[in-house]
């Protein structure tokens, strides 16, 4: 059987050990090709570059992989991999190990896993994974098994029409860690604040902060599925259109 | 009845015709509050700021309108508008109106839906015009008439929950405008393609570029509508969770 072309890429930038771990753990699997951001990317969700130029260049950063950074965000990465460096799709397409998690609503923020979901666009099998530690210097040994097993199961399963996979992986010890887990975003939330400074010329200026909060106590919940010592899969789509409020919103009448 | 406190915001900057449009056709509905970029933010997605500072500042752009400008994203406006500058959820989120389409796809890369998206996360009732014309003189006639038929619509009846709407309105003249129609977003994509060129330096840079590219035929579409003079209106939904496709991973034997 031919070798897989799989293709990598994160938000924490190229110079993260999420990244790092990611590909070190895939190359066995098949042929690897990193274009990552030059510089973090984090939050920057779906963002695309268009009113600006992009930048590619070769780096060698990762002994025997084809690697390249980009100036742009993770789903620039994608798009500029695709079209302009690969000249044809993947076979597959892996975003992080995110420094951080990306459960419940967290994921439309997340530029880990909306280069996921462009890969989704593209009819590309992609999953994105992210460590529930911030941490730059997290340990990645529970998340390697979870990139082992999701890799083995995809490798051997189609994708579900329009869906990328988002796979979370507990701040665990490797050995506590329990296998993965299929199921549901928590319907959960960030509590916003902003932490209002002064600079040095007396005007005011804002970080944005604030805290998860999370009411949903279901048990197929991806936050749920952390807790107990797994690793969350949640399949996420890209067609937004809420088909279930269409009968209420004809019903107005308009 | 009190006045509805309606908060205004856009991806296209402060300065654009879409929102000034907006303003001053909402204007007789309640009490008007714009926290707009001060720049363009085309093509932002859901993106927040969250390694670089925030600062907003008061402009009088629009007689008799609470107005301000945010140096952040279209999101980190709905954010500041909420938790900094109002200390309170406004009764109506709307935001744009875009110059240029978000139908079908493009929603994810919008930084106009995101906003409506964001203020449908807080629970508030949210609205994203678009109209299909990307010139910044654009005329906005038709969309205004589609603007207040809609509130007309938003005021009398409570937003399906975990929704808000995405209103797209045709290229055409008022007089040929046939009104609202509820769709889905058709499954349609953009057809990336990169423009290579060198810089003085001899140095390459990549600009965006592509075709949008639809072969969905459904006439419940909002590409459909739109072709037909009429606005369409498709609910989005911020839960990414594929449920359909959960069965089949657990399938897998995860």
């Amino acid at each position: 059987m031919k070798k897989p072309l799989i293709f990598i890429t994160n938000d924490d930038g190229i110079f993260s050990k999420g990244i790092r771990t990611l590909v070190e753990t895939v190359k066995p699997y098949g042929r690897v090709v990193v274009i990552a951001p030059d510089k973090p990317q984090s939050g920057m969700g779906h963002a695309i570059t268009i009113n600006n130029v992009l930048r590619m260049a070769k780096s060698d950063i990762f002994d025997d992989v084809e690697t390249y950074t980009c100036t742009g965000t993770p789903v620039d990465c994608v798009k500029l991999g695709i079209y302009e460096l690969m000249k044809r799709k993947p076979d597959l397409l892996l975003s992080g190990i995110n420094h951080g998690a990306n459960t419940s609503t967290s994921v439309l923020y997340s530029g880990t896993m909306s280069a996921a979901v462009e890969g989704a666009m593209e009819g590309i099998p992609s999953i994105g994974f992210s460590l529930a530690d911030y941490d730059s210097e997290a340990d990645f040994t529970a998340s390697k098994k979870a990139v082992q097993m999701t890799l083995d199961k995809i490798l051997q399963n189609p994708m579900p029409h329009g869906v990328c996979l988002n796979v979370n992986v507990p701040k665990i010890a490797s050995s506590e860690f329990k296998g993965l887990k299929v199921c549901r975003a928590a319907h959960a939330y960030w509590e916003d604040r902003f932490d209002k400074r002064e600079d040095q010329y007396g005007n005011p200026y804002y970080w944005l902060t604030g805290e998860f909060s999370n009411e949903d106590k279901g048990e197929d919940t991806d936050l749920f599925a952390l807790g107990q010592g797994f690793a969350s899969v949640v399949p996420v789509q890209f067609d937004l259109t809420a088909y279930h409020a269409m009968a209420e919103l004809n019903s107005w009448g308009f």
